[in-house]
């Protein structure tokens, strides 16, 4: 049975209390350890848990088994965290460099006033809690060093599509020269692939005893990185078209000067006079007409069906490359599992 | 033989190259990989390298030799550069945090027009050039997880001493009722002491076969983590007194609303008059007046006298608790060795 979020939240007070109760061995006074609470709370619980919920469900089709015993639950929870975990230390810094208002549904952590710029020492000390609980429930597990070399390798490949996201879309230098397709691509696998929807997979192939050098990894990584293109391509395509009422916000990719696939695919088909009407249009906050010459040239290149088409062709490839996964390696259950929750979604 | 900053520079293009010539396995385009390297070069060389070079140090003191053979000397390069690394990563992110004009010399990194708060993310990629480089020259070693994990438990000391440090001295909210000799003690042992002092030691402890459960780490830790508190009181004490053409800046603390040794020191002093001066003077940019009336208290008050005195006391400790080591567990000279660079420097 697929692990519930209640089940995935109920245990998340246990890891507060792991890194809060060895603070006063780092010598933290109690005001320390009540800032270090609120600000964990505060950043890692909130989010949808996809990612951490998917790796407790991947040992399980890993294990086949509908529930875990208590001390393999315990370990894929603690992983299911760590990503979590990770993603918060991503995501507080990222609100402050893309100067984001919210997150969640509340004000952005660095947007709070007794916060502030400590917002970035913030987000180093989520990191760091990684790594305090990895050695905690993974220290004398034979896949710990691969736990944490899979962590750095990761945080790595975000980082590196961090940086080349905020130099192809800085905030106040509007030049559509610097979007292609090309970039696009590298920006989605390295931001947001690896770590959403790779890393979960690869770490329940540790947990389960896959040898760090098993080709599986491999070929997870050939199914999981387009799939985790095609997420956030969707991703791209419900900011412009998805119903706020579903998607829980109001698309504002246009006027943030996102380099969003459907920029970059208009920008292969532009004649030069609708390349002049998207350079004077695009990445401006107001008026609201800019957005909508925007989306008019998207209705006038159809990008709504270039994006159809294009989605029909990648589940296609994904379901291909699925039914050839060699499931004395691993089942395909695995890969069927993301592309199920994935495939069409509309939120 | 000390090593010489020259050797120890010289190798420094190595792991660039290092670093850099995997980065198209990250997909990385020239742009990005000639990006990385300016980066790179830019904040982690120019400093005065007194960390890196004291863990190759400790090395050749460890084994008794005035040379290294070729093999231990690269591992000793790599491991004392790797701490140069840490410390770039932290001071790129404290000078955004501090508002930082200037750092060795030249424009603090996020300053650069082509930088500005993208230099979040950058700090984040040279945290984790030392995992790619302790990977790559330590994998197959046995004590590489201690490595790891001591390069984790550092980070994590560092960044509670940060947020200490700015939780009490906030830029734009002056308040001495926040300042005390004991947050200053934990600053000073958090944010430098275990970075500067006993991570180079202990590195090089490992690195020359010590188990990690030796009782030498502890007694490492015990005699150079009150010898950093020494050094960074002194650097608090030449900020006010040291000449600046020896300290090669104007000391700006008072200025900068800094949670000095020194300000702790009279706050412990004063009379409810002299706090009201301290209160109406401390913190304030300008104009200079106000920074010289607190110098006049510091007078007043003997601050100098009281600094020479513990400065006395802090050498005579630590020269007793260096006398009662075991030297069949480590060689004294790997103490000696830092005291003497230390104490009663004037830059």
């Amino acid at each position: 049975m697929r692990t519930t979020s209640k089940e995935f939240t109920e245990f998340f007070p246990q890891l507060i209390e792991d890194i809060v109760s060895e603070l006063p061995s780092f010598g933290a006074t109690p005001e320390m350890v009540s800032r270090i609470r609120q600000m964990i709370e505060y950043n890692v619980m909130g989010g949808k848990m996809n990612r951490g919920l998917s790796v407790v469900d991947t040992v399980k089709i890993m294990r086949g088994e509908a529930e875990l015993p208590k001390d393999i639950n315990e370990k894929a929870l603690v992983l299911g965290w760590s990503v979590e975990w990770l993603q918060a230390f991503f995501l507080v810094a990222d609100d402050i460099m893309d100067e984001s208002p919210s997150r969640r549904g509340q004000p952005a952590w660095y947007r709070r006033k007794d916060v502030g710029i400590l917002a970035i020492n913030d987000s180093f000390i989520l990191e760091a809690c990684i790594y305090r609980l990895l050695k905690k429930y993974f220290r004398s597990e034979p896949y710990y060093i691969e736990l944490v070399e899979l962590f750095h390798e990761t945080s790595y490949q975000t980082e590196l599509g961090q940086m080349v996201d905020l130099l192809t879309a800085p905030e106040n230098d509007i030049n559509l020269d610097r979007f292609s397709i090309q970039k696009h691509g590298y920006i989605v696998e390295y931001k947001t692939a690896y770590y959403s929807f790779y890393l979960p997979v690869a770490l329940a192939l540790l947990m389960t005893g896959t040898p760090a050098d098993s080709p599986i990894f491999q070929v997870a990584k050939d199914i999981l990185i387009p799939l985790g293109t095609y997420f956030q391509i969707q991703d791209d395509y419900l900011d412009c078209y998805g119903e706020p009422e579903f998607i829980g916000k109001v698309g504002t990719d246009i006027e943030d000067n996102k380099c969003s696939w459907l920029v970059v695919q208009a920008l292969d088909r532009v004649t030069p006079e609708q390349r002049q009407i998207l350079d004077e249009n695009y990445g401006r906050k107001s008026p609201a007409e800019h957005a909508q010459r925007v989306k008019q040239l998207y209705r006038d290149l159809d990008i709504e069906g270039v994006y159809k088409s294009y989605e029909d062709k990648a589940i296609a490839e994904l379901q291909d490359k699925i039914s050839k996964v060699d499931e004395s390696l691993v089942p395909r259950e695995v890969f069927t599992a993301f592309l199920n929750k994935v495939a069409k979604r509309t939120k």
